[in-house]
């Protein structure tokens, strides 16, 4: 199981591909969101524009010469695919990432600036990544459920750690949930007595559903504007964590999203995705209940946003 | 005249009022721009969106406490009102902001909420703000044009002497030219050798002219998409500064702004705004030349945009 150890043995591997990003805060949306005292982990300014090339990274670094050589493989459509191609690029080696043929153009674009291979196909997406697997003798890099992936997330929760001298709650966005699985992990092996609380959204809440099962359920075909937590399923490894660590999971409306997503461009001046923003949306909804001076960290997952859908919120 | 004593000064004053804002990297959209090592002064990240804030706290706490009592007044449809209603209130004290009746209803919305007085009118301007300072005995704050107010602009560039061991090149936004005269002030005073660049739009260039003419000349009814710069003239105050101190003054087509404002905001993941993006303009348009490696700050003025705007760069 991931501990903290591991995510510290992260922080050193990944240090060279990766930035520190800001912890900034914001008067103004705190006074808004209930007088709470406002702090914004910056991962949009990540490279890539998200937090997953630490997950990506600390995976790659930690495999063999031998299957660095052979390459690497994924499914993404998003972050992934682009944390993948850059970090595959950053050590000298290939990635090949799979998409399907409906992919968002500037998405496959921009895995290719970063040096991927990207591979789109109509065909069915599993058996084709297994084909090229065994055909390349590539390693797959899953984007969420492992715990060398997660230990590279978790390096989020060792910078809060670092540059905060207490808060109170923690809240992260939840797609697959290898993001709040690292943090939740780092977080409350320091600090058993914040908070962590993850939101999904409610078209697509992957987590909820497992929670409520007891383990991963495959959801074919949901949608949300939140395209960069679209997970089709909750990681195994990921839910073992977050039954244990997390203290409440939160769904938010499409409708919630885009508020959340509107007030947190406005007042913080980061062009954030949707995904980043609803940790505020779940705020601004009132479905996260604070207390006035409240110390609370939103972490701002992403910024690879389609323009046109800020100019729609306008 | 404005000297770096004045700055350092202004810097104590102001410190309670104003954020001593982050200066954030980009590798790849330096990368882009020829493979400069860019850094951006995120003065969006300030109190109310702008760099404004600097300049007005610092001549609001000059003032004798009998001019403090009586209040301040200003003219402004943008940054600089929502500056002023800030700080006035922040020191317990009443803004008055006169706007032409057909200001933007968000912006008069923006400086109601932090406090200031709006009077909306269809008169002629400058006539209703005399009368209201002579009838309430108010004090008129310059957007620019006041060696106090560029003071607490210079501060930003005392941030950047502190905050980057060295740089070859800052480039920055020309409205009046407040901005750049008190960064200018601060900046050769300490590193004589590093290159001071103005950047105004094509469409309003104000100081362009003032320089042409050797002194302040006025235009009515242009108008640019940087709303932010979009001054009528230059400040003969700040226009001595730059005859003495600033390299080169470049202009940028509206289409040059838009093409560097979508290019910030995807690349960069800051909401900035049209006149804060003037500097990358500048950059990608070929007009500001660079070698590569070399160290350049872009100061980002501001971050208080219409969303719509974005959505029809996408």
């Amino acid at each position: 199981m991931l501990d903290l150890a591991a995510i510290i043995e992260a922080r050193q591997r990944i240090a060279a591909l990766v930035h520190r990003t800001p912890l900034l805060s914001s008067t103004s949306l705190g006074d808004l969101l209930g007088g709470i005292r406002l702090h914004l982990k910056a991962e949009l300014f990540q490279r890539t524009g998200s937090f997953k090339p630490r997950g990506v990274a600390n995976k790659l670094l930690s495999l063999s010469d031998e299957e660095k050589r052979r390459g690497f493989i994924a499914i993404s459509r998003g972050n992934h695919a682009q944390a993948l191609a850059y970090a595959a690029t950053r050590i000298g080696q290939r990635a090949t990432i799979v998409m399907a043929a409906d992919a968002v153009p500037a998405k496959v674009q921009a895995t290719r600036a970063y040096g991927g291979e990207v591979v789109l196909t109509d065909e069915d997406i599993w058996p084709l990544c297994q084909r090229l697997m065994r055909e390349r003798g590539l390693t797959l890099v899953h984007p969420f459920d492992d715990d060398v992936v997660m230990a590279g997330q978790g390096t989020i929760g060792l910078e809060l750690l670092e540059d905060l001298d207490d808060f109170d709650t923690v809240v992260v966005p939840i797609g697959g949930g290898g993001l709040i699985a690292g943090i939740a992990t780092a977080v409350k092996a320091v600090r058993p007595t914040v908070r962590v609380i993850g939101v999904e959204a409610e078209a697509s809440d992957a987590m909820r559903r497992a929670l409520a099962a007891g383990h991963s359920v495959t959801m074919e075909g949901r949608r949300t504007v939140a395209d960069g937590i679209n997970a089709p399923y909750a990681g195994e490894r990921c839910l073992l964590i977050v039954e244990r660590l997390v203290d409440d999971v939160i769904t938010v409306s499409e409708d919630e999203i885009l508020a959340g997503l509107r007030l947190l461009v406005e007042r913080s001046k980061l062009a954030a995705e949707p995904a980043a923003a609803t940790p505020i949306a779940a705020l601004l909804a009132g479905k996260l209940k604070t207390r006035p001076h409240e110390r609370v960290v939103a972490v701002i997952s992403g910024g690879n946003l389609d323009l046109g859908l800020l100019g729609r919120l306008g």
